[in-house]
């Protein structure tokens, strides 16, 4: 879609597009192993091996969904038995999700890890596993074994623009975030690749994020800063409300933490870092929101004065997942009725429907669960023909916000997710 | 929708289209006011009054929605002050919902209710409002109370088919259902009609529902089988999973309870009657799906095994209201990956997914977690090719069932309700 300039505050400022800062610690290598199918003359891109250096640190999220893949699975067991003095490696593959696969998926998850494991003679447990795209079939395991040598010889710092592409399903543009920023007096940079547009055609099992800083962080510290940031960006975008089987985020860090660290200790970095990975985090999951399946608008849903922030959350939820509200954001009709009666059915415990006030951006639409006196329909119409734009429900009821980003309901949707397995 | 042949045990005979036999003691009159646009020669109607003698039972339902239409309030207030020693009135309007429409609207209502009544001699709580249509723009109250005196003068015993008519919004077609039982050795009759496709466009406030029988029926069982029967049918029927400000279903009984009447001493008349209104509610709930906005499919996703109904309940809302297990109705594409990941992030507090077993009607397509080993997509495909057909979901978990009914997700769908309001 258009990236149309955003007014609204509650966007972060992207970093899309700028060049991919190496990290120090970090190697990557990419490579095309026929997994994915050839539409163009030269093999896609389909394979990436990310290896950090001994001694970083490791911090990971995963899907919720009870039909994980085999490799999430197996990552997660992984990440468990790794030691910090070993380096770690993630392998990642597009083109197959190795999820619904059963016990032959979890054998060929294993039998990924062991071969290369083998072939850089570490534990099997160092390598953490990640498959994105089809559910259901089978992994040729055989076309990764025969392609591990050349990614071995591949490895380069500057390895981050390709392995965005590489982790590629039918994303349309790679999705890549890079910033430099400063702690205890010097300069460190944080990178990171993600994909996922949907979780779909025929039925990509979609979200994957790779980030990675030399930032010195503690492990403690990583894994709390990773699922913060997390819950405040992957997890607060949605195009459809279907969670895939393999979502899956981490971050590396490779800086050295004997002699200063992000801990408890270094508030102000602890707080000054954690502020640029939301950020990072953010960005990405916006970018993945722009390019989701048929989207045409990248939609902010702020829900402000709640009770808790569990209630905004599931108004906002509520509110980005009615297909009628997205059909309206693709038509950019000002069909406020639409907000109000999801936020009317959104679960949760009380609602004083005379204390609801909605506004697109600045245009305040609706006050006391009905039409705006002031309301001009021009108005809102101006703000809908936007790109980009914030609609903002007031529950008058407390202190709390929450905001989830989402995109429209357009025909491309429907189209790129009932096509047939091609 | 084709209306094809329905193999499958789980849906009721339909009595649609079977002439709409009159109810002793309910008389209608239905006319054309202006409310609706005229798209045609003749104004269509948009109007209706039914009339139950005094002595008459009546129960209902409403919506949950907590932005509630000024005559959903209305109604439900009127009911609880109306005296069966009177007769009751429903006025029924199509084209305007009265819905987001403030103090003004409440107002409009309880204009309407008191018009009526005085031109009747009744109370203005023996009338009970009921409007749908478009949300938000304020009820032209004259033109209704210029048609009421044509109202009352047409009231008559067999004015079923143009009530079914007078209620529709976007409906392509007129809902109706009637059935002849047998309870106590004599012939009684269950007549209703119903509206609704999704809450639509530009933003209907959807379904209504209105059944009436002569079968003598105590009040206090009346409201407990109205709301059993709304609870397996109207609420288990989801188009896009948003809940209309306006729906209600009633429930008129005419039949004189002083001799004999269904009541708890009354066991086997009990059920058998209960058993009447389930199909007869179930019926109208399913030619609101058939009618859908722009479905093609009537697919029930019944959900088995499961360790309590509301775990069932569950898992079926979850795979029913997924775009993308949608979008493969829509395609009648064998995407069972999209199933499964649906049933995964199914909110529910434990799931065995060893356990899990999916089939199309019968073709068993994943069990264990992953795709059934005797699968062939040539058979899912075949179930899936016609119009009507069942998901079952096996949990493994226990005895408890639930089903419910939805349509795909088409392009007209998405074209329906992102057209502008016009």
């Amino acid at each position: 879609m258009a990236q149309g300039k955003n007014t609204n505050s509650v966007m972060a400022r992207s970093n899309t597009g700028a060049p991919a800062e190496s990290i120090e610690g970090v190697r990557l290598a990419s490579t095309a192993c026929g997994l994915k199918r050839q539409t163009t003359d030269t093999l896609p891109l389909d394979l990436l091996l990310i290896e950090a250096r001994q001694g970083s640190h490791v911090a990971a999220t995963f899907t919720n969904n009870r039909f994980a893949a085999a490799p999430v699975e197996l990552a997660r067991r992984h990440l468990q038995q790794h030691a910090t003095e070993r380096p770690v490696f993630l392998l990642i593959n597009s083109g197959n999700a190795n999820a619904g696969t059963g016990a032959a998926g979890m054998a060929a998850a294993e039998r990924c890890c062991s071969a290369l494991a083998a072939q850089l003679a570490v534990q099997a447990e160092d390598v953490l596993p990640f498959s994105t795209g089809v559910i259901g079939e089978q992994l040729a395991v055989e076309k990764i074994e025969a392609a591990l040598p050349v990614l071995q010889e591949q490895l380069v710092d500057a390895g981050w623009k390709d392995a965005g592409q590489a982790i590629m399903t039918t994303d349309t543009v790679a999705k890549t975030y890079s910033q430099r920023f400063e702690l205890f007096g010097r300069e460190y940079s944080l990178t990171g690749i993600a994909k996922g547009a949907g979780m779909i055609k025929p039925n990509m099992a979609t979200m994957l994020a790779f980030l990675a800083t030399d930032a010195p962080i503690e492990q403690a510290m990583l894994q709390q800063l990773l699922s913060q940031a997390v819950e405040r960006s992957f997890n607060r975008i949605t195009v459809d409300g279907d969670t895939s089987t393999n979502d899956a985020c981490v971050l590396l860090a490779t800086g050295d933490t004997e002699k200063r660290a992000i801990n408890r200790a270094a508030q102000i970095e602890f707080s000054q870092f954690s502020d640029q990975l939301d950020k990072a985090c953010l960005d990405l999951a916006q970018q993945i929101i722009r390019d989701a399946e048929g989207a045409t608008k990248l939609v902010s849903i702020s829900v402000e004065q709640g009770e808790s922030e569990s209630d905004c959350l599931e108004v906002a939820y509520t509110v980005a997942h009615s297909p009628l509200v997205k059909t309206a954001l693709f038509a950019s009709d000002p069909n406020w009725g639409r907000i109000l009666a999801a936020v009317g059915r959104a679960p949760i415990a009380s609602l004083d429907v005379d204390a609801v006030s909605i506004y697109l951006d600045d245009v305040l639409i609706a006050s006391s669960g009905c039409v705006a006196e002031t309301y001009r329909e021009a108005d809102a119409q101006q703000v809908m023909n936007k790109p980009e734009y914030t609609v903002r429900i007031l529950l008058g009821a407390g202190q709390a916000v929450a905001t989830v980003w989402t995109c429209d309901l357009s025909h491309d949707y429907v189209s790129i997710n009932a096509d047939y397995r091609s």
